[in-house]
């Protein structure tokens, strides 16, 4: 609980400005007057026990007040900007189960704040303050909310909110700074699961998906991402073609075309990342394999080489859709007209998913809320994530896919309508390659990208980094 | 969420066996008609992202069903002890992302139940049942329960809770196989801690805390243990004298009397351990910190060499006591009559939480809820856990430690009232040396017990197994 943290041997990082992110998102609020409220996270036990979960704090409060650890509130003057951050009180016979909290001058002093409350002065505060208006988040627990009853018609649950969502959009550098140490931490961890691999087959030791995600965890951790992004994907075999499978307790298997899809990204000081690379795990692809992963890469670079601020995202998509029809029709696996397979979607049947989202505080971060990722069609429109242009200092995943999933393959296949359009002794021949997906997240320039994700995804340099 | 997991190169284990749970718990109702009703837990996303948090069942839900995946519910008719089992429906779409269900028929076999019913169909059936009473649990969430409407004042949700409570304390063989797998497990990972730190002292290399949590996790995930029963306390210097520190983010000191205290433990499937230890950050103890060490050594041992069933847990607690307050006079710090000392609780300003308490499905699982863990005054009864005689098949912890917290210190020794008890000289002289807590899982067998923690503790052993 004490935030006092002293990381001696990571990267110096620079702290988060807690003023410059109140100020840009006021920039987005129409309101000039009014009271900011919000309340951070609190921290949980599990169920029916005393003992603590893991605490991280909600996202659009540490954006809006820095602060990582919990119990904090946070309230802001509009008129006059002035920002009052609110401690937890701890008792003494807490201190010595907790330790003793960061003096007031420290906090100040750190998060950039005016003045420093304990959360038992809150309500009285707020009352001194008579808001005309407060602004707050629809946050889950908020029943712990601090406001008094008399303002409760004096709410607003919307403006903050979406001025929060539009700040968070763009990095400040600070926050740059922070996402492209958590890519580059993951990516080496991404880079020791290859060796591991490489390793462990040589031995002939038969290793499971759960050494992999323990293996991600540790490099992550020993370099400071003590948290995880999102749950693991580490995926062997057919299971690369489930595209949200965590269960990771499988044996790998080690047949020639067997792949190990690994989606992972740690994060730093809440700040994430979400990279995916698809490795054999034999050491060597298949001469299956190789086709599919390379055409998968082939759409991922298409699609980096055009990133720069003014491009729209859903021509990124159809930018990807086009390449892999226009393969699996090279390949002879779809079969008919690119442009009447490509109205038709029936490419969907092995990329069912969007090909990218914006990073940040959160692995599917802002802005990509309107249209749901999961479409109940199998013919519905492309699936996006962002309905606008680029912006300089965005963070985003470009990421497509091919998947051999029996499910997906099933739909299509067995469906008189679309049937003719596969060819399925092609799909059999290539079913056994599981899935490919490779997901790099990349900051966009002034005039292009800096790419934050540095594991390498060329065939030969993965095999030989396994082989090493 | 596929619960069909193949670990093949871990340790093969006996299956939870649900029906002989129900059985159990049943012999602990005094209802013997109505039906029992009871919806696992849930997965849930992070604030305001559709990305899911780690799924960790409940543990009432877990020993009545035995099914670690989200999104179950259980029914069972105690009149002639039929158990329904209800899984998640899950439709196509959801599978391209989530994977194909198990079959019922692999269900129903797996669990030992006699049916199997979708989540959809749950309230028509017990609604079918015309069920006298439900027997429900107070579980969080449970505003997503099934129970219709009509039968909302036929729900008890005690006696089921007392129930399991009572079935919990106690454990069956296959629980006891899990339990040992864990302490196991989590002693080579705290042994590996070890190792580490005096690799890395050799190399004059500074390391973080949170090195070393991410490497216990590793050990642990690597053998199965992918999830920890509680949040490791990693407290290095004056830390290990803040009992539940769990920032473990600091670098640990170097100087000789430097102690790094490691309480963590990992859990398999869902069945937890909890072990601590404390060792020298440079491998070597100073004189102070073997005093303070042995000290605490002798206590655990004393208590251990005592335990079988039929033993009551306050008289160890008291053992303890006696120990560290006659080790404490003895060694000066402590000033006056031991009779007079102990009744005065002068020691807590050392010592101050129980010296131990279940352990199964959760770190402090069933059997402690009767007293708070912790006390609000200083000069209140011995902290207690467990309230009965140590019985056959109970897992526990024992725990004595020594803590120079300076809080707990000022909070005594600035009081006029206890002041001259202690030899401040003596305290200061020791205070440089944190804590100590010494920690082991056990199970109490028929005539004493089986120690599942197989960690050096000796003070040699430690240093030997360091300087390796």
């Amino acid at each position: 609980m004490d935030t006092s943290t002293t990381r001696a041997f990571f990267p110096s990082m620079e702290r988060i400005n807690t003023r410059d992110h109140y100020l840009k998102i006021k920039k987005y609020m129409s309101a000039k007057s009014g009271v900011i409220y919000h309340r951070g996270g609190m921290t949980l036990t599990r169920d029916d026990t005393d003992v603590e979960l893991d605490f991280r704090q909600e996202s659009n409060f540490l954006y809006l007040s820095g602060v990582e650890a919990a119990g904090f509130h946070i309230v802001v003057v509009l008129e006059n900007d002035t920002i009052y951050l609110i401690r937890p009180d701890r008792p003494k016979v807490e201190q010595l189960w907790k330790g003793i909290p960061e003096p007031d001058a420290a906090l100040m002093k750190k998060y950039n704040v005016d003045h420093i409350l304990l959360d038992t002065e809150v309500k009285d505060f707020l009352k001194e303050l008579k808001p005309q208006i407060i602004f707050t988040l629809d946050s889950t627990n908020m029943d712990y909310n601090y406001i008094p009853v008399e303002y409760e018609n004096r709410i607003d649950r919307t403006q903050l909110k979406n001025a929060i969502h539009e700040a968070r959009l763009t990095k400040f550098p600070w926050e740059v700074t922070l996402l492209r140490y958590a890519a580059h931490i993951s990516s080496y961890a991404h880079m020791s699961l290859m060796s591991y691999c490489g390793e462990k087959y040589r031995q002939k030791q038969v290793i499971n998906e759960a050494e992999l995600e323990a293996k991600f965890r540790w490099v992550c951790g020993k370099n400071g991402l003590s948290r995880q992004c999102y749950i693991p994907i580490i995926a062997s075999g057919s299971r690369a073609a489930v595209l949200h499978y965590t269960d990771n307790d499988k044996s790998i298997p080690s047949h020639q075309h067997a792949l190990v899809l690994v989606d992972a990204g740690g994060e730093y000081r809440c700040y994430g990342s979400d990279v995916t690379r698809t490795f054999p795990a034999s050491t060597k692809f298949s001469d299956e394999a190789i086709t599919i992963y390379n055409i998968v890469l082939k759409a991922q670079k298409a699609v980096l080489s055009r990133l720069k601020p003014g491009v729209f995202w859903k021509d990124m998509h159809d930018l990807v859709v086009r390449i892999l029809c226009h393969e699996l029709v090279e390949l002879g696996l779809l079969i008919g007209n690119e442009t009447e397979l490509l109205q038709l979607g029936v490419y969907r049947a092995f990329y069912f998913h969007g090909t990218g989202h914006s990073v940040g505080l959160d692995c599917h971060d802002v802005g990509g809320k309107e249209i749901s990722i999961l479409d109940s069609t199998r013919k519905g429109s492309s699936l996006l994530l962002l309905q606008r242009p680029l912006d300089e200092n965005m963070v985003i995943t470009v990421e497509p896919g091919l998947y051999f999933n029996d499910v997906s393959i099933d739909l299509w296949t067995k469906d008189p309508a679309y049937k003719p359009y596969f060819n399925m002794d092609k799909v059999n021949q290539y079913r056994v390659v599981g899935g490919v997906r490779i997901e790099d997240t990349v900051l966009v320039t002034r005039d292009g990208i800096e790419n934050f994700t540095v594991v390498p995804k060329e065939v030969h340099d993965i095999e030989a980094l396994m082989q090493q």
